[in-house]
């Protein structure tokens, strides 16, 4: 019996990994873990991942994979190859014995994350190989909660009867101007990637939509360096650190405020 | 300093919440969770907040209050008087000279949660509260993960470019035909709530909109009972639990395969 776990180690504080994520990387055999660049001689430092894994195991199980993504999340035939080769390792360590592997990965193993097509690939690979994954806290639900030090309770992501959008800014301008055009939440993800939007561009699309208050941006979430700020600063950047989030919370009545309001008088 | 945080301890299954939960849980003075019932009598069982937290905490600093929310998540005057006894119990707590007091919540709690209406209610009464949240994994990231058993490698809620749209299915039927307008991945919470439209509804809605296959559906997530299947067997169904979650998958090529297929072959 083989299984390949994708555990989600959340947005990058050691803390915010799940008690089953924990387990589950002790148990593995082996734990694979992303570092961004090519196949090249170069030396990566670590990632995220790999960061956040090292506060929870020792070092002697952990082994890197070298591949890279571009803007929109796609494949493009160079980064196929790195696909491949990653897979190849991961079906080289099941042949040598391994019968638990885990690929770490930051945030959600389901969601906007590099596990999906590694583990497409080595299913391709790897004859009668189980799939599995473990969920982890996201960057929207950490900035969510970070953002508190900037507005004294942080932001609700959803209350209510309210929706609530996710999409990459890297589709472009439209699709933000659509989602903004409805009352529900609306979450950008990769603010700050060169296909996207330019911040400035985010911010006027806000402002013209009557939504620039509370929303709120963030990057490097629980790492050195964190940048946690009102979007309506975003045109003052020179620069947005890529994988940048924003969060525009819904049309509510008084922002900020939530949905509902039991005690009825001000804030 | 008076602190009140609101900890979310993911779904149900206990090893689903984060390490950061358990710790703040422990250094917390009091705990609270909620118990579904109004102030009455009765004696209401431990609800699904502290099954988990009892998981991990002894139960001497745990206290119940009680209240109960309606299809919407909105609040009656009934409830409101709820969250004002709730509210109340919070701020004697503080009196009596706790300096950290915790509010454990299903799910996230900056995410259709309990909290962001206890902690505005607990704002307006306790001068100087400082409020903060411990992100937790919901029930959509469980369910993406859960359905591997059905699926083989578990439901990918976004890759790539996709969009996501997260709404509750109180609202009616209208936003979701809506939303599976779109290519995007669809998520339905309160699958089941008298309020929304009934489960065979659903299942119509998805055929037509030719994104039946693939969208899964469940309830009860990591606890006994556990209900995971296809969306294609809620016409069967004579009742849905209330609370169950549904995914319905974004328009790919080739379902469950996901956009990229760096194999280029078959599954």
């Amino acid at each position: 019996m083989k299984t390949l776990i994708g555990v989600g180690v959340g947005p990058g504080d050691p803390e915010l990994v799940t008690v089953k994520a924990v387990r589950v990387l002790r148990e593995s055999d082996v734990v694979f873990v992303p570092v961004m660049g090519g196949p090249g001689p170069e030396s990566p430092a670590a990632g995220r991942a790999e960061t956040t894994i090292r506060a929870h195991i020792g070092p002697e199980r952990i082994r890197r994979v070298a591949f890279a993504l571009n803007d929109q999340g796609g494949l493009t035939p160079r980064r196929t190859s790195a696909w491949q080769a990653a897979a190849s390792e991961v079906a080289r360590a099941f042949e040598a014995g391994a019968t638990t592997i885990s690929f770490g990965t930051i945030g959600d193993p389901n969601l906007y994350s590099t596990f999906s097509y590694l583990a497409q690939t080595v299913r391709g690979m790897v004859r009668g190989v189980s799939v599995e994954t473990v969920p982890g806290i996201t960057a929207m639900q950490d900035l969510a909660a970070r953002s508190a030090g900037m507005t004294g309770a942080g932001t609700v992501l959803a209350e209510g009867g309210e929706s609530l959008v996710l999409l990459p800014l890297t589709g472009g301008a439209g699709a933000l101007r659509d989602a903004l055009g409805q009352p529900g939440t609306v979450v950008g993800y990769k603010l700050g990637a060169a296909a996207g939007p330019p911040p400035e561009e985010v911010r006027r699309l806000l402002a013209e939509a009557g939504r620039l208050d509370g929303a709120v941006v963030g990057s490097r979430l629980g790492l050195e360096g964190e940048d946690i700020r009102p979007a309506a600063e975003l045109a003052s950047l020179p620069a947005v650190p890529y994988l940048s989030t924003l969060i525009v919370p819904a049309r509510r009545e008084g922002v900020g405020s939530g949905l509902a309001r039991p005690d009825g008088g001000a804030r």
